[in-house]
């Protein structure tokens, strides 16, 4: 694997010269016609041995190009920010935006390989980190990323060689530390697990490149051509013809589904209601304020269709909530900044703290309900995305989150009365439109996406709850009691 | 994830009938012009819960369709001859060609289920295991494979419901075995074990669908009405057109590779040669005489330039051992049969037992040689093959194999005498057709196409031997003194 890098490559510097002009023009042509195109972001991860001209390779590019539309991150160890918060939420936030270049200075490879070597870390768990990591990878193949992975090498007398010529000059010694020795005494280990590595995270869609590094001029052409001709190669390509819509699934033998199975209509008197309400309510505010609850987090989904009274239910679980610990986040048609990122984004960046809750009011699950039915996204990226929501999700939990997750449902002429009412009524107007009925019109559409929903991702990690929602005053003690369910098994666990 | 699966579905009697005739004229409709295309092949995988009517099910689709064009593949316990290869070895051997329809009952995931849910795996091999399983599907998937999963689920309840009622009937209570019993104990370990799996191992290319299997007729119909509809999904979809050939990789900035840094011209006298060859001759026929040498097997792989002496160094390598224990795979062009198959499809055929040593003259690198570099294969499939081989090569040394792999190299001046030669030597004519003059002029392209596929697939696990060979003499020591040495090593180890 690393035979080609040790060769003893060279090039002298009348040659480098006289390439290097052209090539950054190039290279600054190329940049420009990505942020004109906007079409796709270009993702640069950055890795190797240590000591390979890396952060001079960074530098070259921010050279070569225009350093405002490249964004470079270094990740080190993670900040106490990072730590509250899934290990690949630091990646996602520091995501580029189609049309710009990021440059990831020791991504997530970083931390599997480090704890591997220092033996922190089993074979079991580096396979699952690994494993991890290619499903991101490939997620963000799939939304379109371009995603360049360069692995700097040196083989361990080309590493010698180097850190004996930098000891030797007085003006360069200084460069050397104890790290670096230290770290070529570990070589054999770091490669012994860097090599599966790589053969295991080449994939056909983000291949590892390697660089040969000991040669300065040589490891910059070697990048500078790789970049220019793979940005050129996504530049040029035509857009991807659409596929056409595949047959609609089939209908069920019956008409027996998770939806038609609820019993819309529950009986509770107004005075049941304040009494269940009440006491759901305290158990909630009790298990959020318990000490334990800062080692976990609550992320409350709500779905459901329009009209159910999401808004009231959320109301009512806000008031038990100390207002200091918890959001509400709407979710609503995605931002042009949001549509210029991979569809998990904008939920990535609202992920809560332990400690802390959040409530979505609409979620991810928009993928696989209106994008679907309305045929926003095509039907491979809505198919993928279930699985991609169970990732995302298992993430969560993993780290120490409850997702509880809320389908209220009413019947379709429950849902035309309060359609009517709110139309009747002044300060309620605003809430009914002309879309509210279009999607009325979907109503069968939408119950299929959302048996399937149902189906693929109600997990025993993040099951979601069916509410029978036709009678605001059940759904609504419904759903804090559910919620207090959840967190006082978690407390307990 | 099941709930839906657990509702009380039914069909009628008269429903059933009526709608049965229409379905099967449709369905062996479907099958017929999947045989007259011949565009891909379609594999069913039958899993889930016991006695939820699966094998019911594949004497439905037997009757409903016409049974030579389906086969039927039960995998149970593994018998010796599928022990004595790698555990994917018996699917591969089963699946079936283009245009026809295999059915696999207990494929791939019934032995990690299994032993996970006794306890025999843990999670971290559960999960590798998964893995394993989404490579194989992925890769299938992107071969062609229509892969169609279907999972039979009942409740407990319903589960519980059907020993009961086929216990209380005379003519059917000898049916319950205790096995039956005992799996209705371990149910909730079951669905604890599956739920994830069945998370894990629902992609968006093949995705798991839970088949709520309680009522017969409501179970049928499903089945039917989905086999249906996704094969006439993909009947009648039109072929993807094919991508533009992306652009050239770049040149590297130097002359310097693998093969061009070797000194093709070594020295070695015919006495030397001579005793050279027996010694390590010798060391390989003991090596494989070995009494350790039964729990492993030696995978030999030569590819090279042509006319760079592949066939007189497989004859050394076959001097050396026994006429019963070896076997050699000349590798061709496809023949029609291979070709109705996934690609890796022909080599899984040909793996040894313990044991034993098969020799491929050319291999599965064809897919990044020959194909590549003559357009055989798209792009796509070629880079993904890199990722794919490893992978097979890793299931091979997994089971104890050695994989030996080598590059014979010689200049193209060498080249050029030898084509000459033979073309002026009556015997030697038949060895030199146009073909060999044509790949001549792709010189190089076959030379970008050899280093990659070294920096790809040269691993820890399987590394590539690069073998000077202007020189035959030499040629043929180093390919047989480094089989004795990988062997002795193993022994050793």
């Amino acid at each position: 694997m690393f035979e080609a890098a040790e060769l003893d490559h060279k090039v002298d510097k009348a040659a480098y010269r006289e390439e290097e002009a052209e090539l950054r023009r190039a290279l600054l042509q190329a940049q420009r016609d990505l942020g004109a195109q906007k079409r796709f972001p270009v993702l640069i991860l950055i890795a190797g041995v240590e000591g390979a001209g890396k952060g001079e390779t960074v530098h070259l590019l921010n050279e070569w190009m225009d350093p405002r539309f490249i964004e470079v991150t270094g990740f080190g160890l993670p900040t106490e920010e990072e730590q509250a918060h899934p290990p690949m939420w630091r990646f996602w936030r520091a995501l580029p935006p189609k049309g710009r270049i990021g440059v990831f200075f020791g991504a997530w490879q970083t931390m599997p390989i480090l704890e591997r070597v220092l033996g922190h870390l089993g074979k079991g768990g580096f396979a699952a980190r690994m494993e991890e990591i290619m499903r991101l990878e490939r997620m963000l193949a799939q939304e379109g990323v371009l995603l360049i992975k360069y692995w700097f090498h040196l083989s361990k007398a080309q590493q010698k060689k180097r850190i004996r010529s930098l000891e030797k000059d007085k003006g360069t010694s200084w460069k050397v530390t104890n790290y670096d020795r230290k770290l070529l005494e570990h070589y054999d280990d770091f490669i012994e697990v860097c090599e599966p590595f790589l053969r295991e995270t080449s994939t056909g869609e983000a291949p590892w490149t390697i660089v040969p590094a000991a040669d300065e001029r040589y490891r910059a052409l070697f990048v500078g051509r790789h970049l220019l001709s793979t940005l050129r190669g996504r530049l040029d390509a035509k857009p991807e013809p659409k596929r056409a819509a595949p047959a609609a699934p089939p209908a069920p033998p019956d008409r027996v589904n998770v939806l038609r199975a609820l019993t819309l209509k529950q009986e509770m008197s107004r005075d049941a209601y304040d009494k269940a309400l009440a006491e759901a309510q305290g158990r909630l505010a009790r298990a959020t304020r318990h000490k334990r609850y800062g080692e976990t987090s609550l992320i409350a989904v709500f779905e459901g269709n329009d009209a159910a009274g999401k808004g009231g239910a959320i109301r009512r679980l806000g008031a038990a909530l100390d207002p200091r610990a918890y959001r509400i986040v709407p979710v609503a048609a995605p931002t042009e900044e949001e549509r210029a990122q991979p569809y998990l984004w904008r939920f990535w960046r609202h992920m809560p703290r332990p400690g802390r809750v959040t409530v979505f009011d609409r979620s991810w699950y928009g993928r696989v309900l209106v994008e679907r039915v309305e045929g926003f996204a095509p039907e491979p990226d809505w198919r993928r995305a279930y699985a991609e929501i169970n990732d995302f999700e298992e993430q969560l939990v993993a780290h120490g989150a409850v997702v509880a997750k809320f389908w209220l449902a009413i019947s379709k002429e429950e849902q035309h009365r309060r359609f009517k009412e709110r139309e009747a009524t002044a300060f309620k107007q605003h809430k009914i439109t002309e879309e509210d009925w279009r999607n009325r019109e979907k109503w069968d559409a939408y119950e299929a996406a959302v048996c399937e929903m149902v189906e693929r991702t109600s997990t025993g990690i993040a099951p979601w709850t069916l509410v029978e929602a036709d009678n605001k005053l059940h759904a609504r003690v419904k759903v804090i009691a559910t919620l207090a369910d959840m967190l006082e098994e978690r407390l307990r666990g």
